[in-house]
């Protein structure tokens, strides 16, 4: 599966994608975060209007694609906030997210909401808030969407939150915990996937990684990122896939029931 | 040791803290981030001016207090900065830090440089950059300053980047993943302090965490303290006190000659 950042809606031909993913026999997701002005986790009501409007046409460009997932941070702002969520902010994205999920339902298409460190989202930050943001949202076709690099800065176990989650885990990327190549960094990975295995989870596991050499210059500086792990990014990609597909089968190795 | 945030040098009266701790027999240091507009790594002169003002100010306070080391983040400003650093800036961060330097030595003052996370600096983020600085610093009485909670999202190896510093390590901040409870979250305490025990460190270890119920808002919001992982300092306290002696204790019988 390739997951397409959604962040400019506009910047590619639709019908020309689909016929390429199509012909080499490619299944696609999409992704995105909100800006400040377009965070439906807002008080104000015409930013809410004006994020509900981008997540719409996300739905409708998934769809297009033939795709049948949306993910990422669609709660809430993509940045380092100056202060806190308010309970206003909170309900407004509830309330929002609930309205996508109908929407996004006439489409077919499954919504996944992504945890976030505090850096870069102050509404959802560990598993356990987004189960309660979901009880909430009580939309059987939003799920939550876990990603490793932020799991390691929030999660007091990431194994632990996997198992937590359980078949309301719609998504996971996997990230190292530097950005870089995987296994090159802090993230025990193996007991991570023996979770997912234990849970039964057979949904996307998608590699993410950023470099400038291939990161826009205002998501890079939305990210961080100030220096670079990786040039190549065919090496990068072939290595993640040997990585995590090879992991995969360790966990479920590890996992298997004999008996 | 007793570590004081010197965010607000006038917010305390010296010579009572001096008597305090003096009585109670606890020595202590001082640490303290930069903001925007005391940041020696800005391209304005002014700027730069102020940050040095301010950390003339802090050496001062410490020697006051009868302490040695001033560490944090005294390069740069503790912010999510919107890009990249220059070359410009960092030249002037450098320059800064020289003057400092010499300064301090006149008050028999060390220096540690904190190297953070991403979303902390964007000058400083691993051990090898910090020792590209100090060598562009190049002073006696400056040294690095490594804390895992920041390590463990940027260092490939949090023990190779403790021994990479060796004698160039002069403070040490013991920080769990998520910032609560040492112990709680995913940092490997073990193979970090058996690096520290490898290269003979014997500098400060202090234990540092943040919940709104002891932090004020501003620096709570520059943190992005979203959720609390404690309510009562003393309990977080000790607990961190008796883990990371233990933790010391067996990472000494752990590199332990025998021969």
């Amino acid at each position: 599966m390739l997951e397409l950042a959604l962040m400019d809606p506009e910047a590619f031909d639709v019908k020309e994608a689909r016929a390429v993913f199509e012909d080499i026999g490619i299944s696609v997701s999409g992704s995105l975060g909100l800006t400040p002005s377009t965070d439906v986790s807002s008080e104000d009501e015409l930013i809410v209007a004006k994020g509900e409007a981008v997540l719409r046409k996300a739905v409708q460009l998934v769809a297009e694609l033939g795709g049948t997932d949306l993910c990422g941070e669609l709660y809430s702002a993509l940045a380092k906030y100056p202060s806190a969520s308010t309970e206003k902010g909170r309900g407004n994205a509830v309330a929002a997210l609930r309205r996508l999920a109908d929407y996004a339902d006439g489409f077919g298409v499954s919504l996944s909401l992504e945890i976030l460190n505090r850096y870069e989202t102050n509404l959802v930050n560990t598993a356990e808030q987004g189960l309660k943001f979901l009880d909430d949202v009580g939309r059987p076709n939003v799920k939550l969407h876990l990603d490793t690099y932020h799991m390691n800065i929030e999660e007091s176990s990431m194994a632990g939150a996997v198992l937590a989650t359980g078949d309301r885990l719609g998504y996971v990327h996997v990230g190292e915990s530097n950005r870089g190549y995987l296994g090159s960094g802090n993230i025990d990975f193996a007991s991570f996937l023996r979770a997912l295995m234990t849970i039964g989870y057979a949904g996307p596991i998608v590699f993410e990684s950023f470099s400038t050499a291939v990161v826009g210059p205002n998501l890079s500086n939305v990210l961080g990122v100030w220096r670079n792990l990786w040039e190549e990014s065919d090496d990068l990609a072939s290595h993640a896939y040997s990585y995590i597909t090879t992991a995969i089968r360790s966990a479920e190795q590890a996992t298997r029931k004999w008996v």
